[in-house]
């Protein structure tokens, strides 16, 4: 593949949902010397931050008007980044170009997200783009390995993690999240359609009920691809949003699969976690079946004063 | 095994978590002519139902009380059954037998719900007694095989079926959860600590939001008892709320285990399935290898009226 941070590779396209994702991408590449258009979703993406960037919007779904604009304006090259909802059928506003594919959307709605977002994927390139994933135009945002703030992983929440690494590849082949909460080895939660932020609050409210018997700052966040998915859409990411969850979770701390996962600015990130009294951590893909061992080596030695007795 | 049903087996201790549950199961012993001694726990046995039988109270972890008074009853099988929260060590009332046991209660409470459970079955079974499923004294409260309301699973439903019973399967080596919905092939929901209640809540506020693409009634509430645990204890438990739940979330139906699911009603259950317009359908354990054919074998001919287009 030719060199995707290249400026050479001509205009960028980038079709931006919700957050700030989008936008942070889109000066990473900037900053490399190569232009961007932009594609913001109406009802999704930032007017504010989109009017800063050559842009025009488009409604979910205007394959027609996305494929005339951008090869107008000489993309050939795609980016698909940030946040929407799985939409309806009826959400969609499609234009006579994607009335053609109706019948394949319909099918692709029934599945998982990755079933999804894989056939939408498979669209644009019948369509002549070259669909890449933003983390290839701009690897910044991906988080490196290792610990990456002030706070280390206890022995106990190694395990934690080694489980949910390995708990999250198990469920790969149904389609279904890419995060689980795992607290001194017990699986408090499972990500499926409510999403990261949907799973903190309700750990939240069960540690807050006192339904599950933990105390202190116990568990982890494990955030992680799915086996075989297309990494170029959907990788996971995590914020300053995540922090906030994990913190009114009780956890101990986040661990992501290194260059697994995306976050719109990790100094921030590591900031808030380290405010938080919680650690970060970036494990190697393959990590969890060496029982944590793995994991142990990317997080250093782990902090010898939180191992349980 | 001496047939556990027998009154030959002398009487049957009973320590009893909430729910009309145990006194279900109490009622079908007496009725085969086998006497009960009942051990309702403090704070969630319900006093008044308790009355009706031969019990002494026990707090939870009074090993020592229930071993002197259930040997003084001449009891040597036991049945654990009815609903507790797992408790933290702090919640336990430990007496001076229990108390040896404190380093082992320690580790069990690190890790998921079966090696909790097992571990406390083996406890019992160190002092004398022989620990039985509410099923095998009392098979009436089995979920039976085949679709058991006046109401069908599609052909889709059937695929939702397979899929979730599939998922569950996988999931058992982490001890996480016995229950999942699945619509339309998309997983929306697992379970973990939060119970099925509780899951079901998330998907019909996730449907009320329209989080989900989903309408009409779509998708299956999917239980069955974990691959490996010890089915003496905690095999999934349906009931009235389970069909109300279900109903909120704006599924199809429920699908459990054959034999693998319990119910303290199962002719009050299908009335209230039926009248909510959900089906009910039993599939025979082993059932997702083959991709749902099984799960249609057992449910009888798919209702062609709602099967998908």
């Amino acid at each position: 593949m030719t060199d995707p941070c290249s400026p050479a590779q001509g205009p960028l396209a980038m079709i931006c949902g919700g957050g700030n994702l989008p936008f942070v991408v889109a000066d990473a590449v900037v900053r490399r010397g190569r232009s961007v258009v932009l594609f913001p979703i109406r009802g999704w993406a930032d007017p504010t931050a989109a009017a800063r960037y050559p842009h025009y919007w488009v409604g979910l779904g205007q394959l027609g008007r996305f494929r005339r604009l951008a090869t107008a304006a000489g993309c050939r090259d795609l980016v698909i980044i940030g946040t929407t909802l799985r939409p309806s059928l009826r959400q969609l506003q499609p234009d006579l170009v994607t009335l053609h594919y109706v019948p394949r959307i319909v099918e692709l709605l029934r599945g998982g997200d990755d079933h999804l977002l894989s056939g939408v994927a498979r669209i644009f390139e019948e369509n002549g783009f070259r669909l890449l994933g933003a983390h290839d135009v701009a690897p910044e945002i991906l988080v490196p390995e290792g610990t990456l703030g002030r706070h280390r992983p206890s022995a106990r929440d190694l395990v934690d993690i080694a489980r949910g690494v390995a708990l999250i590849r198990a469920i790969g082949p149904f389609d279904v999240g890419q995060a689980v909460v795992v607290a001194d080895r017990y699986v408090l939660a499972v990500e499926a359609a409510e999403g990261t932020d949907g799973m903190l609050a309700r750990v939240a409210e069960l540690r807050r009920e006192r339904r599950v018997p933990l105390s202190g700052k116990t568990g982890v966040l494990v955030k992680a691809p799915k086996p075989g998915q297309d990494r170029r859409l959907d990788l996971p990411s995590i914020g300053v949003a995540t922090i906030a969850g994990a913190a009114q979770a009780g956890l101990a701390g986040i661990a992501v699969e290194a260059e697994g996962a995306i976050t719109a600015d990790l100094e921030d990130f590591v900031k808030a976690a380290d405010a938080a009294g919680l650690f970060v951590v970036g494990v190697p893909a393959g990590a969890a079946g060496q029982g944590g061992a793995a994991a142990g080596a990317a997080a250093g030695t782990a902090d010898a004063s939180r191992a349980p007795s």
